[in-house]
């Protein structure tokens, strides 16, 4: 490097990233989730901007993986579909976070 | 939803982020070279743990969109690769980590 500061660590850090959260539409759906109990497909898909079919499969992979809940009811006679954050999903998110502000200051030195 | 709050925009701003940056690989390389005037191939693909062809190949969508520029040098008989981030570089990366944060803040509701 021609500044003779050696390169830190942290830049792998970045490679370090849960890739189920990082993509940027899993993002957006754990992010809305965290800071509800729960949120309904059509609220998510339409807060997100989604198709249904894209919002669906997104989700399926989250809850493949055990950091979503996908909740089927009915209210009356219309389904509902619900999504919740489960227990382990907050904490990936919680240490998904922690590690993009690591390299948040790592491109801020 | 069930909490009866109302689901903010931010949650789309997810999807707003620039996936030239976002990628895990290439997040971690303008990350590293952010803190530098410049960085030595070998220093960078070290730091990050990549093979050769996986940092040329990150590198280049990089160069190909500005944001990064390759200079080769010699140094006595031995050649020299050198990455550094452009103007546009680090003002697109300044964004993506606004970006990020206000992703962290709605996710930390």
């Amino acid at each position: 490097m021609n500044d003779d500061t050696a390169l830190p660590a942290q830049p792998a850090e970045a490679l370090a990233l849960d890739s189920l959260i990082h993509e940027r539409v899993r993002l957006g759906i754990v992010s809305a989730l965290a800071g509800h109990e729960s949120v309904r497909f059509v609220d998510l898909r339409d807060a997100l901007g989604l198709t249904d079919g894209n919002l669906s499969a997104h989700a399926r992979k989250l809850e493949d993986a055990g950091y979503v809940t996908c909740q089927k009811t009915f209210v009356g006679r219309t389904p509902r579909t619900e999504y919740a954050l489960t227990e382990l999903g907050r904490r990936e998110l919680a240490s998904y976070l922690g590690h993009l502000e690591s390299i948040i200051r790592t491109a801020r030195r």
